[in-house]
């Protein structure tokens, strides 16, 4: 099995990437504040055609040496804007009629891998804070809490690893 | 929705998840230079009942304070063994009745989520090198190649996304 060269790969360029249809999924970073995560979320979402980052509170937004090392150019190609405040944030995306996802181990979740996803439906997913999560707020402002199922003795992914999970699991039923 | 309090995640102490009954699945890490990547795929591997990590070549292993600081203590939970060569490796856990999955961009390749794992298999992932993948040798000495399907500008996710959703995608499928 030979492996595919770089030119095999069907790569967009920036500005065809740019003018393709996204999927209506936009990723809401709420305070996450390593740079080398934010800049790993970039990357997942050029490759699984999110609509969307949307950097909250203390999430940095590009340009950035560190978000750069991370996201390797994904944060030219990936459309994303900036809100001080994460309730703001959602309230506008709310009112512009996408389903409102905090990942977070709440009482009351569904599981990820059980969440039935809507083609005619629009998502935001948000992602929060390394140590403290999705903020309360956030949470309780959310249409639906969702969580990945964990068997260890740590019970907390590595941010960009669960934005991914979640992402991979909406590009998979929305394609 | 609350969230739920450390004492409501049901995580296992570290005694009591080395006892649990693991997942028939290894993951081999061929030549990681990164050690935060090396943690952060420890940490998943505990989440989801990894029974083993391989670190091959480069990859260094524990202990290690860069790894501890991705891995949070996974890498004192999660069973790890090292091999300089990678080949060695996977012709050991073949010898052993694991089916030897490459995750690699190549022709031939099956997508990730098209793959059904069997109840009664074993099977042992291999990631590679952040910049050159998975060694072309080891593609060769591989039952099968594994696939993410990526729509963007770059076509490479961050090697610990990239475990992390095959380990996801079987996790899934073995419990």
């Amino acid at each position: 099995m030979e492996k595919k060269r770089i030119w095999e790969l069907g790569r967009d360029s920036v500005e065809t990437y740019r003018g393709k249809k996204k999927l209506p999924l936009v990723l809401v970073v709420d305070n996450v504040r390593s740079l080398n995560n934010i800049g790993a979320m970039f990357r997942t979402a050029d490759a699984f055609l999110v609509e969307q980052m949307v950097l909250c509170g203390i999430s940095s937004p590009p340009p950035s040496p560190e978000i750069h090392k991370t996201a390797l150019g994904a944060e030219d190609t990936v459309a994303w804007r900036y809100y001080p405040d994460t309730l703001e944030a959602i309230e506008a995306l709310r009112a512009d009629g996408y389903k409102i996802c905090c990942l977070e181990q709440v009482k009351g979740s569904i599981e990820l891998q059980k969440f039935k996803v809507s083609d005619a439906g629009k998502y935001a997913i948000v992602v929060g804070n390394e140590v403290d999560g999705v903020d309360q707020r956030v949470v309780d402002a959310s249409d639906v809490a969702l969580e990945i199922p964990q068997h260890g003795t740590k019970h907390s992914l590595n941010v960009s690893v669960s934005a991914a999970l979640s992402l991979w699991h909406f590009f998979l039923q929305l394609t």
